[in-house]
């Protein structure tokens, strides 16, 4: 809870001081407040003040002169230009991440590696004490049940705490909504597998999500690319126009903090998009994996909520945010829903069932949105300072995203660096990234990493980072 | 443990009796020591007789005269007959099992109804205690890394166990070989996966496991039945003769106690099923789930301990064995290995930790060799309790499997039951079974059905195999 509330706070300073210096109040060259004076103006603690500045300092924002205090500095940072949004294929496309892909997650597998890499955020920032209680206390309290078959869809309590925390999604799904699936994986695959076959076009957003792309290749399937705006989402203009012209199968769409992205789509565009693909007669798979996880601001809605007859398949799981070994995910499948449960049983016959116990003991606890809180604060003041590192470090020219939820950041750095080449040499020195071509087929993205700024922020994540920095560089 | 031992010496005692009126040492009309003297002459317990004279009286080798004692009878039970072969189409199929098995599982998901129908063994007879403390002092020990991902193969020290257990199945593996998967379940949909595509052809025995005839037909393809001979398992001249006639690209067994007929295929039999597919270049998908319940002797080989070029993937679980409801099972996948791991990679990213974390301590502890000697006591008796009382209840003509491990009995009724409508009307009373049909496509073995005899014999069971008989008389 402390930790919480600081971060919360420390963000709070740090985003007031720069809206002072970038509306002229505080102008070039002033003198701040002392650490003391300032700490005592704003009624919050004085190690809020010294993070505050400090990552001013770092962001270029500000200078201490020795025995004088804190002064705007006076060349002000640029602002950091957007990211580019992409020039994607106009046509169906083979997939050929996966042996990339795999390249890539035998590294996440390594010990003493900083899993820059891995989109998944360290263990030591979950719950794990309060939930660990929980599933010793649920396999105490089950017996001989916790050991039993939950034969799909899952275990019935879980089943009611998705469908109450769907009201906050902007959903009113019921229990018998869902299919408990094995983390997110699992419900975008057997969605997919659901809806289309072989041979079949799946439009994806450019950046996707690889492992969504290794599904598609895996069941033997192909992908439109739909260019991404980088806080937009999907655009929904290309989509429509390719709908014209390419047979689509299925859409996998992530409206809210897209992986790599982080974009966010409106409301009104997340309507559009669901309409528009049910006019087609084209499901939509809705990855919302990071929706809990919004920066500022209530947690968004879902696509899913604007789904009038069945066609939006909403995955998502509790991996990002509570267990990831967990593996305890969701699929809310609309009218592939009895399709859904007949691939989840035979495929599986079901998902562990003491994990299940644990996270609905958890949630009916009531302690889930309180640790949200906190996650989301952290992440938020995490992605700040990962991305102020990165335009220090990196080469000039470099352009990183502002994602507004989850935890990911997707870098562009200049036409001539190699990804793969920096994935390499960076994992020689103990730190993993995701290379940017396994986010889209035929090669694209060759100049770009995804980072993951869940780890906690340490000198030898400033460090990693300057050593990819410089990496890049050569 | 003190119903290991009981169980054991009353089935020893059993067989001793049945044997001795068999072979006429006691003829027709001899009078049985009293309860107590047996008990006295064979040491052992007074109850353990009682129990043994009892189940032979249920069977009709001895009578009780009131005041006088247990006597021989003189109309001896005629040996029942074995199974037929079955004929089976020398075409493949396309499978229309999915929607009669969902309705089927939906009858094993109600409560308050008698499970005959699902292959689950109930979880009181499971070492629950043993297991939720195994679980509750992992996830304590573990601290916050039971949260986090193992991605596939797994979490470390189950594959090393399994390497270890290996050597009782005459293979000599090593952790590298494994991927953990979610249940047997999941292993047989990847390897069926990772070898064929829609529009393939699988060799399946005939009876299949229906779960394995779903997944064929969910993922498209098609099979090709080979006759099941009722003890030995399925038919290699009848593999050997399709392999030169029909394109077959991967084939499922299962060599020891085949669901649902209980069959041992012999060893010489599976080098033969191993070398005969491996020439042929045809994978070999073996299913070993009830490999580890033999009746008597030694737990037998897996026909991958003669798999010289890695054309074997064995699955197996500890579903039936340890704990349904925390999906461990694995695939040793040889040359498919590479495949496998990247396939369960991206359909689900792992299994759930916790539950891997206490299988892995259960085994290291020691424990399961001695919970095995149990278990395969404990179905050895049952197995042969349900079968004499399906004998005895069902109308003339009935035959039922002899399984020689695992805990299925397999029931061909005469030809006009309707095993279909048994279902229904069995389900009424709060009873489920297994309607044959399930069991292959193009609606074979409609006067069939699999009775689960893992549930413990009491008064309840007796009285639902009674109501069954009845039932598949009208």
């Amino acid at each position: 809870m402390a930790d919480g509330t600081e971060g919360r706070l420390y963000a709070q300073a740090t985003a007031r001081l720069k809206g002072l210096i970038e509306n002229g109040t505080l102008a070039a060259g002033d003198r701040l407040p002392s650490v003391r004076e300032y700490a005592r103006l704003q009624a919050i603690g004085v190690n809020t003040v010294l993070r505050a500045y400090r990552i001013l300092e770092d962001q270029g924002y500000l200078e201490t002169r020795p025995q004088s205090g804190h002064f705007v500095r006076r060349r002000q940072p640029q602002p950091a230009k957007d990211l580019r949004i992409p020039e994607v294929s106009d046509k169906a496309l083979s997939v050929d991440v996966d042996s990339l892909a795999t390249r890539v997650f035998e590294a996440f597998r390594r010990p003493n590696v900083l899993p820059l890499g891995a989109a998944c955020p360290p263990s030591s920032i979950m719950p794990w004490r309060a939930l660990s209680r929980h599933l010793v206390s649920a396999v105490r309290q089950s017996g001989a049940d916790s050991l039993g078959y939950y034969l799909p869809p899952g275990y019935e309590p879980l089943l009611r705490q998705l469908a109450r925390r769907s009201l906050a999604w902007g959903c009113a799904l019921s229990a018998r909504d869902f299919v408990i699936t094995s983390g997110c994986s699992e419900a975008l695959n057997l969605c997919l597998m659901a809806v289309a076959g072989p041979g079949d076009v799946i439009a994806v957003e450019s950046p996707a999500y690889f492992g969504a792309l290794q599904m598609i290749e895996n069941l033997g399937m192909k992908v439109m690319e739909m260019p991404m705006h980088p806080r937009k989402g999907m655009s929904l203009d290309a989509l429509e126009e390719a709908l014209k012209h390419v047979r689509i199968k299925a859409c996998i769409a992530s409206p809210n903090f897209q992986n790599p992205v982080g974009s966010l789509m409106s409301d009104a565009d997340k309507e559009r998009l669901v309409r528009l693909l049910s006019k087609a007669g084209i499901p939509l798979i809705e990855d919302d994996t990071f929706g809990d996880l919004a920066y500022e601001g209530k947690r968004p809605r879902v696509a899913k909520s604007f789904d009038r007859d069945g066609n939006v398949q909403l995955c998502s799981s509790f991996s990002k945010t509570l267990a990831p070994g967990y593996r305890v995910g969701w699929v809310a499948g609309g009218r592939f829903h009895e399709r859904l449960l007949r691939l989840k049983t035979t495929s599986s016959m079901g998902s562990a069932v003491p994990t299940q116990m644990a996270v609905a003991s958890f949630l009916e606890d009531g302690g889930y949105e309180h640790h949200l809180r906190r996650l989301r604060t952290l992440f938020a003041s995490q992605a700040g300072q990962y991305r102020e590192a990165v335009l220090r470090h990196f080469p000039a020219g470099t352009r990183v995203s502002r994602p507004q939820g989850g935890h990911v950041l997707w870098v562009e750095m200049p036409e001539a660096a190699d990804a793969l080449r920096l994935f390499d040499q960076a994992l020689k020195r103990g730190i993993s990234v995701a290379p940017g071509s396994i986010f889209s087929p035929g090669g694209r993205y060759r100049n770009f990493i995804r980072l993951n700024c869940g780890v906690p922020w340490s000198d030898k994540v400033g460090e990693a980072l300057a050593t990819l920095g410089k990496l890049a560089g050569e």
